[in-house]
């Protein structure tokens, strides 16, 4: 394509930092998006109203974005419900024959009315969240050389699937054969491929992200994208399947620097990473020996010389390498992943 | 009703114990059985084939029963596929005008064949895993006075529905105000309410466990149904998803007794239980604070003597009260929640 086609609907989200999809696209995809459409924002640019983006334009209606010629819903409100005031959104953008994109649980193409309207104008629907994962989890042996690292987090949207976007660049921009294994609606729409876990029936949970490591086990570094918490108490199945299902061997811990509190939960508290990183090493042992490599910091909060100082605390305090992979770069992360495959292959060599 | 109306589907069940619901019914809803269907062991009684069940015949097919009013599916596969060949016994039940009641994931009213059939016949089907679950989980608080108690494991299929049931038995014959949670096919069977937790979309998991809680939070002790197990690979999410949704005050740890591998996956052996009882407690007090407060053994494959030993062997390594609920009665897990109860009690008392 040569000029920007898509239109990112995030109307109605109360925090812009809420709207990861729109953020992540907006990152990621920048190249395709015409405009994102937010009437209370309406006038300014991506980058003021979502500090990511630059000059693209947020605009009122879809009318102000003639030339898209797809809409990516860009929030995904808790219970992924269809917010009723989009409802005339999509349908102008169905007339219009505009393809629509939706990580929302609530099946845009389920929906008799939208359905009549996409055949009536020719457009597409995609779900990215619909799945009809039915595998039992086995548990078998994963090729030996496919090292598979794993972003986990002591809350919700904190930032673990940037973090695996950006190792993934990273690892592959040092000639690694890296894969970043998307497991959200949004990592999906970055990636192209991947699973909807969280959407995925809770006996498959499990056996959807071992499908995952499976079919991609012939690459050499596989970068699968947490979701959730173990301790959050709205999301610890779909953490837990996914932690068993990847067997990771390393994890990255992700947390935000400033939070106090479960997202969307302010009555209860978020628990220290240092307690979190003992659990999540014993409880991935379950299924398979992991260890700790790094922490991903998401300084959003933070001034430049805060973000040093926490680095180095957080750093000290856990005896991992630290950083913000959006202020320092994925690098260290990187180097924690060589070391990993270093210690692992000589574990190997020595008991053979 | 007057006459056992209830034909029990087990055709091609590889060994009689996998067969949970079948069993399962046979010992709380005896009087409702006619017959259980299975050709390999037509002939026999139930007692002779699940060691339950006392003379209620075992058939060869569905002409066997013509006073059968309602099929009920009594395995549950792996996966919950509808086996092909149990397409035509369906077939037949639904001409007959039989309602058919199924545990399966693959959902026996969504074909268009068996609807149409039932739609011809005045037949009904109810699958008991249907559900539209889609409440996130809060976290919030549940009435102080309402004790709940959960049934853990260290795998799937050791009796976690059996001990909450009979608890729930033993509660109620004490005069307490106890309810049985069923959260699978099988419990809902035999309770008539409850929820398909591992049916329930993974993000909507947490939620629909701590549903069953608030609506159920009138009474003075629940007793839940655990799930699978948190070390068992296939199916952790769900296990989560319930701990962290019931948030219980005390858990009850199953086992059976000699079992060394996971159910289904012969490559994965068992951790041992002391250190489950560790983990589950950690895990739970993400949500909640909980304590293990007795053991439940699965003595099936014991003497009785074996049995007496075993039960003083792992009482005595975990400190904790245990009994085979079939062999010994739950007289001693009763006395455990009264005693957690108390416990809970004072505390509450001395912090006021």
């Amino acid at each position: 394509m040569q000029n920007p086609q898509i239109a990112i609907l995030t109307e109605g989200c109360p925090e812009p930092w809420l709207a990861k999809t729109a953020i992540t696209m907006l990152r990621y995809r920048a190249h395709d998006i015409a405009a994102v459409i937010d009437s209370a924002s309406a006038g300014k640019t991506a980058g003021e109203v979502f500090g990511i983006g630059g000059n693209i334009p947020v605009v009122a209606s879809l009318d102000d974005v003639p030339e898209a010629t797809e809409l990516s819903v860009g929030i995904a409100p808790a219970g992924g419900r269809l917010p009723e005031e989009w409802r005339s959104v999509l349908r102008a953008a169905l007339c219009r024959g505009m393809n629509i994109v939706s990580g929302l649980h609530d099946f845009i193409g389920d929906d008799a009315e939208f359905q009549n309207l996409a055949k009536q104008h020719g457009a597409t629907i995609r779900d990215v969240r619909k799945n009809n994962e039915r595998r039992t989890a086995e548990a078998p042996e994963i090729r030996r050389d496919c090292l598979r690292i794993h972003t986990v987090a002591n809350d919700c949207a904190v930032g673990k699937m940037a973090v695996a976007v950006e190792l993934d660049l990273a690892l592959r921009a040092a000639g690694e054969d890296s894969k970043f294994v998307a497991t959200g609606q949004t990592g999906i729409m970055v990636a192209g491929d991947g699973l909807p876990i969280d959407c995925v029936v809770s006996d498959f949970v499990n056996g959807a992200a071992e499908t995952l490591v499976l079919e991609n086990q012939q690459h050499e570094i596989l970068v699968v994208e947490g979701q959730g918490s173990l301790a959050h108490p709205s999301f610890s199945a779909v953490t837990l399947g996914l932690l068993h299902g990847c067997a990771p061997d390393g994890l990255i811990l992700c947390y935000e620097a400033g939070r106090k509190d479960c997202k969307a939960l302010p009555h209860v508290p978020l628990k220290p990473l240092s307690e979190l990183r003992e659990l999540y090493e014993t409880v991935a042992a379950l299924r398979h020996p992991c260890q700790s490599i790094g922490i991903a910091i998401n300084g959003r909060r933070l001034s430049k010389s805060e973000a040093e100082d926490e680095r180095k605390r957080v750093s000290d305090e856990l005896g991992l390498p630290a950083c913000d992979v959006y202020r320092d770069g994925a690098g260290v992360l990187v180097q924690a992943v060589f070391d990993l495959r270093e210690t692992l292959n000589r574990a190997a060599a020595g008991s053979s």
